[in-house]
């Protein structure tokens, strides 16, 4: 299993005239959550890039507990629960405010596109073995 | 069944380095469809705050199948296929590009909140009252 | 003069905790702007980069005199006032709301840049032959 | 004087098609900035709402020298360089990636609004307080 928290604080362009961080914003953060697991991993999202490698979004699913509010530290807890197989990766989520609520739980999955050809393509060698440690019994 | 299609441009501002417009943008662009699907009901969301009520996203989902680029025309389908029951509305959305292919599809569900208690509340009699002829048999 | 009004309504999402329309969205609605002015000349932005041409900001400035809400129908007045000459292309802003009332007034100044080479560069002649029919006496 | 330093890190979500962070986020990043000065006079913007005072933006410019890119690290300098007098609220702001090149300098004003009568007013006395130590000769 691999598990990343990461600490977001809430900005005053990110609330809407409810007084809750905008639901929007959320892929965001979700996003900020899984560039720093991959940079646990032992390499940046930019370089997966860089290798010839696009990872766009194919599904993203949250569902909403409590809002987080202007000023929040919101701490995003990312999972990758087991070992990914095939074309997807996918990633598990939990935000917390600084009271330990729970404020919402997700996933997006994201796939692998060869850049140079545009097409979905199976998980690059470098980075299953970047992955595989976290799963070994 | 009440149905509306709403035209959104994606922005400069909206796309991503992949060229895409971001996987985040499309809770703005179902905002959008949600909020002229509930004009053609003849309130706008505006006023339904006025009467005190919040409606804050409890459940969002997406699946996204092509990606929208940098000036593109969307079209947002957005549904309300049932009469809506309890304290949730349901909203099912469909984004297309100008060629008619398909972008993603997607859910939304609102509750209703009371803004003078912050408790969640059983469907507005006036909202109630618009909604019903779009059902009736 | 090159003038173009573009019609733009305030996204619940673009509202902040105040419930206005936040400072920031502005620089989407400046460029919204803009890039309809630059459609009345018979081109895309899009194709302008397509042409190799990208244009990044390097000066924006805006006073804002009063916010614009939730739901308000902005009016963007775009001005080009007179030939521009050199690198750059300067875009003059006036926001209204559908009161009349002037929001705020800004400008933004655009410089083109050779993709190929990453470098300034002087007006292309395709741009100089769209502008100058606006600016004959 | 007054300065402080904020490190943000360029979100995808952030960027564009030109591979820029969006000349619109600096917006987002110097309230960052300002709210970040604010804690170090011992208060958090959240609490001057509290206090019933709303501090709008009234003027915003900005000039870019350099793009930064996504997953840049920049730090934010954010300097009140003289005590603040009358109704405005004066920041102003330079921005740098992680080689030390200054990639845009702006300024920000804002004016304190009094929440209960909507109506500008002078500077609170516990904000000329907390400001006064740092411009003391």
């Amino acid at each position: 299993m691999i598990k990343a928290e990461t600490k977001i604080r809430v900005r005053y362009g990110e609330t809407d005239q409810m007084g809750y961080a905008y639901y929007g914003v959320y892929a965001q953060y979700y996003e900020v959550g899984r560039v720093e697991t991959m940079r646990l991993l032992g390499f940046s999202y930019k370089e997966v890039e860089a290798r010839g490698i696009l990872m766009p979004v194919v599904d993203y699913t949250i569902n909403y507990k409590k809002p987080a509010f202007y000023d929040d530290e919101i701490t995003v807890v990312t999972t990758i629960s087991e070992m990914p197989k095939g074309v997807k990766l996918p990633f598990e989520y939990a935000c917390y405010n600084a009271q330990g609520e729970l404020l919402n739980t997700g996933k997006v999955t994201l796939v692998y596109l060869q850049k140079s050809t545009n097409k979905v393509t199976s998980i690059p060698s470098w980075l299953e073995d970047a992955l595989k440690p976290f799963f070994a019994k």
